[in-house]
């Protein structure tokens, strides 16, 4: 079977390899993937950015979807056939994260979904929504938990609930339509007033253009008569914490979900000042992704919204569209 | 009545003047100083780095304890002889924080504490248990309710848990008591020898003097078994920050409380590489108070430790006392 | 001024008495009532079943609705003219529920609403949504209380939760509304087809007639493969507490909001060996008040359902309706 | 290998077979048995009180302690020689329960641990404390993890709480044990002056002897000046459930533990009048008897209290002497 491997830090020297299809043991499931996309963590991943010392070759991308064809004995859970997905890390199945749990992430700590097989033990995959292709269900493992995790779990969001989503990547868009589930005032960011506008028809209540409105913190102010919003989901870049701590009220909650490459001129202080809950979100648990699942099941109006869809042999070219910066939603590679 | 006020900032700038003694409005009650105890936040009022723009006059000190002389027609909690302390912000008596709440902090928002005569609404206030001095009744409003809400309501704190204190102020000298009683693991760190025996004698189990062990971090994780601890109470000071993320475990939590002068080479990037949750602290409510003094109530053996105790008009000398860093818990002001 | 009163129990005991109108204290308000709603705790008040040893002269009726007319020298919350509604229980401002807060219900242990002028502490009080009348306004503060009580924060309610309601009185159809805020499904029961529709049209998604489907704990785990569902808002009745229970998931939650004057067969080994979570909601706090108002002005399209509106004179013509037990929603008194 | 057999129901028909050593698959260990406990559930479950429909022939007893002697190749979290308890309920590793989780119990779903050898998926134990025996870490699956949940989870034990607890039985006595580490007050019941004073050399500080004292309910809310307790662990009997609640604060916790016999009086509109929250606790997961572990391991005085020792061939005597309810703490079968 063919798989990409990272062999070298650098898109370019990203390599398409043969390896042996790989046969599922006792408890595990033979998957045959169909469809990937594209989280910014892979982009740095491919670069070296994310983790220097990274064991290669390694086979990138955490997320992907694919059917069953083939699974072990023991295997309960699932039939030849079913439209799956596995989870971002696939020891963490439920509770709170720990330290081993975070270490069994793909793309990272085991080989991605970037290959034509992989075998995966039952436990670390969850069914696609009927209604999702196989492109819509590989969204989203990373980018939609991530939402969903910073926002129903962490964040309790409730419908008289402000949310402040900066930009318009993976995250921020499922974000967004997690939050207009339940009506919340939704205050977006971003420098393109088109993107603004497309997230308009998806349910963003309030518009921020940082190009035109540098001190967007003081806009989010103004809209909220000085109060601030609930959430803030924060997914980094220059000098953003800071004006995240501006932007949400005393009490607040703010979901740090972004890699953050400068912290400008953050102080902590202010995080006691407001009595702010400054939570890290490394994507979820397969629970939250189940109850997200149903989610998405209950409100079929929900789809994921997918920028642009790639061969399998462009893939250079998606991760390089992805540095570019200038999509909305999701990169998709098609098999 | 005497009453100390800050006009111009700098501690030798605090006046001393006259004012009237304020009588009681109806739900208002007439409390006779006893004694005041210093919280860093005071110190840093007094010299303007708290709040250059606070309004003067202003009495300092949020933390004091006396009796009730007279009492509103309406007051219904309390009667004449009862020995009580005003809570922090007069306005947060119970559920979760808020702007409006945050606002009516003693010896900021309003006047504090140095002063003969205060008059309090009856909901600003608690008893001190039975058998605290008023001396040691002063040191509970800001330090010991920071350190009961860090611990046991943002930290849940559990008799499994470990607890990362830095230094030995007032704060982590209460939270080292209150952890003592669930039989925590406590690990402490100190510049001084002296002082961390001390801890030991309250009840903490581990030790780090970090002038001869800089890394104390790397020392942390060393006596966790690379875990990380389950709590760091957060007190601030030069780039601790980014030592107590490396400190805590995964999925761990730090409760910032301390004023932070210099946030070193704190990267926010590893609160969500290590799913941390940082929650500021910014003292508590009433409920707080009370449920954190039946907790003293019933584990009399626990003390406020005193540190130093000045007398009324030596109040620059102990601010400059505490400004020397030397003090083991609490300094009072003794009237 | 009017007020009724309770002196002798029985509805046709109620009597119109002539009372002075009260002034203001220091932090008090003066409303001029212009409406009133009825809870079946009002009906069981007057007629004695709620409290046998209540203390008359009592005004009855939680909840109402007015103007603030006059204010004392010491209210800063509210401003003549204001429109407002006093809060159930006097005294439970915010965080959780005390013995000495539960005794301070309008309509019980204090006097309640059914009267022409009453005084209230400004923090006994929450202003009317600018888009209710005082008719609407006067239906929140217990029914809706109680309902958001339940769903947003005793259940924390998720858009994928699915929610039993029970008939069609006033806390089931705010529980209606609440719940379809979030796209929840929702199964309703009544003896009524034609009540089944209206509660259609407010966002349930399936219905049982009780009164040709007896066994509706079945039917409920049929609409819900077996699975239960996640949310019970157990308004009582003869023997619904066991259906509840059977209908409930593993590991669900009852909302136990009824005056259950039978508990039939109901055997409590069922709570565990469901590991079911049963929780008294004794309406709620100011602070759920407010947020709740705040999720009224967030959608807009919700508006209190009610049934009828009677005069202030026919307060006994509405309390025999609402035995009669043939509403849907609220019934209202117009002063 | 030799092990008992649920055939038909009743003590003495439990048979002794003889059954094939089982072999471990890739990701099963072989656990050869060293001692068991005995719960009320074994003896129901023998006796067909518990679950009529029983699908036989069943191993019974769910707590077992032993060794690992063999290992599938898959295994990583174990060694042969390891020191392990398996889990209640196999499927529960974290996280809250669910249908399917709550039916992997063993000693009713499954085969239990009165045999001489069993296979369980790696994910299915826990290591015992390295300063118990192997008959104390046989107390612990059921009894002690209930005990953990019922107080540090579902009711977070603080050390101001007051705790009542109902004689002397397994889960009771741990309970006692693990709220005074917290240095709670305890209350706690027995027909036996003899057993309250054992109880006292365990922590507990207030007593009830309910054979002299049949309103013990009155008798807790005396010793508590009529505010009630914080938690009840409410392990059942007859009539027990009405005083529970009688006995429990306003806004109070009922963990749910006990399989009732019969409900006496027990209304349940008291749970709504007093604000109740009742939690059925079933035993609990994987992550909660690791948390529990941890805390027993640093406090090493805390020791499972056995009231007696029996030989495998002494099973039916071991039953009968729980049937008579003269017990202290645990039963134990040493193999």
């Amino acid at each position: 079977m063919k798989a990409y491997e990272i062999n070298e830090f650098g898109i370019d020297n990203l390599t398409l390899a043969e390896r042996e299809t790989p046969a599922p043991k006792e408890s595990e499931v033979l998957v045959k993937f169909h469809a990937a996309s594209l989280n910014y963590r892979d982009l740095m991943m491919v670069k070296g950015l994310y983790n220097p010392r990274l064991k290669t070759p390694l086979v990138p991308f955490s997320d992907g979807a694919g059917e069953i064809v083939e699974i072990g004995e023991q295997v309960t859970k699932f039939k030849v056939g079913d439209r799956v997905t596995p989870i971002f890390m696939q020891g963490w199945i439920d509770g709170a994260i720990d330290n081993s749990k975070a270490r069994t992430a793909l793309g990272g700590d085991l080989d991605g979904c970037l290959r034509e097989f992989g075998t995966f033990d039952e436990s670390g995959l969850v069914c696609i929504p009927d209604h999702f292709s196989y492109e819509e269900g590989a969204t989203l493992p990373c980018a939609a938990v991530t939402a969903y995790h910073a926002l129903y779990c962490s964040g309790s969001l409730k419908p008289d609930d402000t949310v402040l989503l900066q930009g318009t990547g993976g995250v921020s868009i499922f974000a967004l339509q997690l939050a207009s589930v339940l009506g919340c005032r939704i205050i977006i960011t971003s420098s393109s007033d088109e993107k603004l506008e497309k997230a308009k028809e998806l349910g963003a209540t309030d518009f921020i253009n940082y190009k035109t409105t540098e001190d967007w913190d003081k806009k989010v102010l103004e809209l909220t008569e000085k109060r601030g919003v609930d959430h803030v989901v924060e997914v980094g870049g220059a000098g953003t914490m800071a004006k995240s701590v501006n932007s949400v009220k005393v009490g607040g909650h703010i979901a740090v979900i972004g890699i953050l490459t400068n912290n400008g001129d953050f102080n902590p202080t202010s995080i006691l000042m407001k009595s702010v809950r400054m939570q890290g979100i490394f994507v979820g648990s397969r629970q939250m992704f189940e109850d997200m699942n149903r989610v998405f099941c209950q409100h079929t109006h929900l789809k994921p919204v997918i920028d642009k869809t790639f061969e399998f042999g462009e893939v250079k070219d998606a991760l390089k569209y992805m540095e570019s910066g200038s999509h909305f939603g999701k990169i998709v590679i098609k098999f």
